[in-house]
């Protein structure tokens, strides 16, 4: 067998992140010991949190360290088996990270249903598609007839956030960085209004989108969408903060809005952070309902692919600028 | 009859409140009109609420302005009666103000049980009691074994949310400013551990008395304290926004702590904003519950009387540099 490409931490980042923090390697092939499968990446996914684990503080996604192998969740095929009920050719989910070949144990792979797009794992029917279902159901408690706002309302996980919002009857505004992705938030994913956080007429234009006010407000961002959000929520409001994207690529986070905690007594909002992880109970049943959506056409998945290990720092790079409009896929095949 | 003497604001506070945005007037005593009644003040309650009203914003306590009495809860006597139901000689919980007399519609006035100390309904069962007891209890979810942390503890609202806490079996740890109060919160109300937020080994402090964490914190302050919590709360803890003292007064809100919403994303937080009035339909179950603590000695009201209603402004403006312990009342009797 070949060796192992790999993408690495060279250095942990100061301020914005570069490509040059990380570096390509050729690692000898891991050995498959008892209980494991050896999968070979076809593509994994690049999302924002993980730049939070860079920071070196604790974080749910780790602490990744000069030298690691740069952590995602991918889909591949399993090349060699040592673990029961897994078999070569089986498609996974599982922790690829940034190379081409992983060993993982059993209990860390999930196998692909083979009606399912193996793809749609990195995105409607993976972590990022069961955060939106999540967040947005259970934790924001959004009902028909109430607005709900979502912030990078272009990225992996907002754009699904929107359309769940619309499929349950909601009035959606979308707020992302650029008028190419709010017309495509509204075009193509059936928005009723996107917003332009980067205009300078950005909080009037968010009143206008919102003249019932905000029930549920989906906080991909933290910092001043967050702070802007305050001031438009409804009585009895729910924030579900999932992701904190525009303090990530940094290594000295903002305060907190200013609104926080007064405008949360006056409002009565309950703002809960939430992780998907702790929902995994109720992952298949919610993936069958993604999924129908999925077949029907009611959701629609974006992805924007880039091809081959060697673009991925520089895809990350991107991203964190905002650059992605919905998931952003490194694929390996 | 006499006149009626009154405290009015003069200025809106620009920075701190001083006396002197107060000034003392005599008015001529207010007509009583049908379905109304007349209630000479006993004694009001100073609370540090009240100071985020002369913001000039939009705010919970409403909108004072200069030429208007101060306003405040109190306790009184109806001395004059064109209302069905009330009689000369009830005492009365009611939005008095600074003031000597008050006209009242019938149904802005509780009429006070005889069996129960007046005052009482300024302290354990007026509004401090109930934000202590529904924001410990309904919003907090405090459960006996469990951590509850409270700032601000020997306030009005503070120094009960620990007794509450303790009768329900929490370990309690109170956060103040000075030495003094806290050996009282500990000696006295029989607080776990009280911590000094004002010296300079707070942090550390805090962390040992927490050793197994927060699992409810309930704010009364916002601000650094506000932010030292997030450090301390457990994986699914509940944070109890009942008050901003930090931030009253001023007219230059500071930011919020850097940890939202990062860390409430991490730590599964449930960070939620109540105010009282939406508890009316509970109020007499808890205060019966209240009223029984009370009797049976378990909860203690710790009151800090000031005499006379020139004494009020200087009272405020002590009042939000720290300067009481429990409940600051102005009697007028």
């Amino acid at each position: 067998m070949t060796d192992n490409e790999q993408i690495v931490i060279k250095s942990l980042p100061q301020g914005k992140l570069r490509a040059e923090d990380y570096e390509r390697v050729i690692a000898p092939m891991p050995v498959v010991e008892e209980g494991m499968v050896l999968v070979k990446t076809e593509a994994f996914a690049i999302t924002a949190g993980t730049r939070a684990g860079l920071q070196g503080s604790a974080s749910y996604a780790g602490a990744p360290t000069p030298g690691l192998v740069m952590g995602s969740t991918g889909v591949g095929s399993v090349v060699e088996s040592r673990a029961a009920g897994i078999s070569v050719g089986d498609r996974v989910l599982t922790s690829t990270g940034w190379q081409q070949y992983s060993v993982q144990k059993a209990a860390a792979v999930s196998i692909i249903p083979e009606s399912h797009n193996a793809i749609d794992y990195l995105g409607p029917l993976g972590v990022n598609g069961l955060t939106a279902y999540f967040g947005l159901l259970e934790v924001g408690k959004a009902q028909a007839g109430q607005t709900v706002m979502v912030s990078a309302a272009a990225g992996s996980v907002g754009h699904l956030v929107g359309q769940i919002a619309k499929i349950q009857g909601c009035h959606v505004v979308g707020v992302a960085g650029s008028d190419a992705k709010n017309a495509k938030l509204v075009d193509e994913l059936g928005f009723d209004v996107a917003v332009n956080y980067k205009s300078g007429d950005y909080r009037s234009a968010l009143k206008d989108a919102t003249p019932n006010g905000v029930d549920v407000y989906f906080d991909n961002t933290g910092g001043f969408v967050l702070g802007s959000a305050l001031f438009r929520m409804n009585v009895g409001g729910r924030i579900a903060c999932c992701g904190v994207v525009s303090q990530y690529d940094t290594n000295a986070p903002e305060p907190g809005p200013k609104g926080i905690p007064g405008l949360l007594i006056n409002k009565r909002i309950v703002m809960s952070g939430f992780l998907v992880f702790d929902f995994a109970d109720a992952y298949d049943a919610a993936r069958t309902q993604i999924a129908g959506w999925l077949a029907s056409g009611e959701l629609k998945s974006l992805t924007d692919s880039v091809h081959g290990l060697a673009a991925a720092p520089e895809a990350f790079v991107d991203l964190l600028a905002g650059g992605n409009i919905g998931t952003r896929i490194i694929s390996l095949a």
